[in-house]
């Protein structure tokens, strides 16, 4: 008899964005002419830049003669990508990290949901709170946690995120093997300072425990005294794997690339207590399982890491950013506080004692402007939402005057 | 401590191609001036044709521009595909799938490796005997095999292909609960035919088993009483998923995209013995591991999949058929028996008695051509070695002449 997989039945349905659909469609049905503004969902709306539009043509036009045509790539990637990755995201910063330890995917979802298979099923797995839903769901798959139980899942640890530690929580006080962090944070928008992240190595390094650093969002950083990398942090190498993309950075979101580095350095360990190369295995999981990017997909990208890419790559995030300065403005403007928003696309808006989803209602029925609530991402989540700044600029100032007009 | 899953540690390192790749390099060393021929690794060499080409910088335009820009697209695939897919390649064999039933990914190797997560760790497996690696190496990493041990893993049923069986085994005597088959088959290039597939139905029927299926080469199929599709055999909707790729059908081992048939009558089992859907089990694994197929690439299959695209990618398998009779002439010309290579881009050569790598050293010494040893892909591959109808009509001309003087 073929037997399910019964974690799957301890996964509670993914309830919130289709939850806020219905309650979008209601309103909608209520209120035909109303056009509706949407700011919930994280997901970029400007077009490839002319750099990119440029190499993803020029690769497809590889692609159509016998002579240039090319077949299966490397798993990993190819060489112009990977070199490309190391020159225009680490080198600039001082970080040494080398082209055979980036590894190309389609995807830091896919990737951050992957990587827990190379950990033995008993492992303790800590994630924050609020959480990208992704970090946790792929535990519970793989049988690492036990039921779901007022609103978390048993045998997780969850890192809280709170106003009292600016939603960046620091290590917790028991061990535990596999940490999740993800900086510029979603939802919350915040961001780790160096001392804050220098504390995470340092627990990691004693609990030889391992940091799983998704930095999908490293583009929207300002503050030059925010750490772009885990690996700026000295003896990170050891403990961490970071994960980025190119999707909110370059528009990638409907291209699908991404990269994760796992330096040769990176540790985990045999039940006897010897050290095996992480890297290693990231490597035998990827060329086991995966077939590589498309190819003029790694010409986009790489176009996208040139110096020209990147300044069009800076237009892009300097837009968004100025949307989210708009957002958080405005808010703050009626009375609502807010964190986030400035090194981030999200502003993270504290409902003022109300529960995260009567600021959500609020907000659709005076303003016709969806959110995200925020309770949705966890416990920690309640009483807050989030407002997400991608969207076109008219949108936004239309979003912000008729949420100033109707709730101030 | 960060503890790995150690049943990585089980697996083989992947011999075969490393291997195969230093005596190459052996060889040319040796001999600086000669021509390698390489019949080996099967990837297409041919371009892209001119419908996709056409459709892929379309969709490339529309991605250079706010209006007609597309951000996250739907993790099963954009409907415009699945619908493509239904139209092309099922209604025409009279079978009924839908379009909800199709998952559409960057490839089968992709989807064959992830499906064994839907089930339980405990479940025996059954895989073909000489096999494609992923099936197995997969298994091995989910932990549902013992060590390696003379050549195969304990714990795993091996459903040995033969020249008695005309390398198509029938269900085994013992019960099984996940079946992998391949036709047309990947290395032998054999083809099951309706009754053998349906002794398979009916087993998986009577067994409470699933059959995944893989119709990567379904594009080679000549013979017109050959199935296309495990679903032309009634019930086969109930215990099988099928795999289905654009790699060699379309030449997209380099662009990537594949799809997975799952049907909403597919049942696993709950260990109470209670039906649970295979196809939402999928559903939620492709959703929260997944972020879809790039967009330019899914308008670039479905453009493989209207009228005139069908037409083309007809005229790229009529040509590597080509190639594979004039291989297959060639070595039954100079006394090798062989099979595949009919309705298949693969031939299986017996190599007469010797052992698989020394026809593969005797063809290189004396040729300059490499092909596979078949003693790679199992015990059963043990004096065969397999030939790739991959590559340019000149070269393998070349080849089969090479041979034919040095061997006759």
């Amino acid at each position: 008899m073929i037997q399910i997989n019964e974690h799957y039945t301890k996964l509670q349905s993914s309830y919130l964005f289709v939850e806020i659909a219905r309650r979008v469609e209601t309103f909608q049905q209520r209120n035909p002419d109303r056009q509706i503004i949407k700011l919930g969902i994280g997901d970029v709306t400007r077009a490839l830049t002319p750099t990119v539009i440029a190499a993803f043509h020029a690769a497809i036009d590889e692609m159509a003669r016998d002579e240039s045509f090319r077949g299966y790539g490397p798993e990993q990637g190819y060489d112009f990508l990977r070199e490309a990755i190391v020159a225009g995201d680490y080198r600039p910063r001082g970080v040494d990290v080398h082209a055979d330890e980036v590894f190309v995917s389609d995807g830091a979802k896919c990737d951050t949901a992957n990587i827990q298979e190379l950990f033995d099923s008993a492992i303790t797995v800590a994630v924050p709170d609020p959480v990208y839903p992704v970090y946790v769901d792929t535990n519970v798959m793989a049988g690492r946690t036990g039921a779901w139980q007022d609103g978390r899942y048993e045998g997780l640890v969850y890192l809280e995120g709170t106003p009292a530690n600016g939603f960046v929580p620091p290590p917790p006080e028991r061990a535990v093997d596999l940490i999740y962090l993800c900086f510029p944070n979603n939802p919350t928008g915040a961001v780790a300072d160096v001392e804050r992240l220098a504390q995470w190595v340092e627990y990691a390094r004693s609990h030889k425990a391992l940091i799983l650093f998704d930095a999908a969002y490293v583009e929207f950083i300002r503050d030059p005294q925010i750490p772009h990398s885990i690996f700026e942090i000295p003896g990170a190498d050891e403990v961490a794997i970071e994960f980025r993309s190119f999707s909110k950075t370059a528009g990638f979101t409907g291209t699908r690339c991404a990269y994760t580095v796992v330096p040769r350095a990176c540790t985990a360990y045999r039940a006897d207590g010897s050290g095996h190369s992480v890297r290693d295995l990231w490597s035998r999981r990827q060329t086991t399982k995966f077939n590589g990017v498309s190819y003029p997909v790694q010409r986009a990208a790489a176009a996208a890491c040139s110096q020209e890419g990147r300044r069009e790559l800076r237009g892009l995030s300097d837009y968004y950013l100025e949307n989210a300065r708009i957002i958080r403005e405005a808010m703050q403007a009626i009375g609502y506080s807010c964190s986030g928003g400035l090194n981030a696309p999200y502003i993270w808006v504290d409902a003022r004692g109300a529960g995260s989803w009567d600021l959500f209602e609020l907000l659709l029925e005076k303003a016709g402007v969806v959110t995200t609530p925020g309770s949705g991402f966890g416990r920690c989540g309640e009483g807050f939402i989030r407002i997400s700044a991608f969207n076109h600029r008219e949108r936004v100032q239309a979003a912000v005057q008729r949420i100033s007009s109707a709730l101030s």
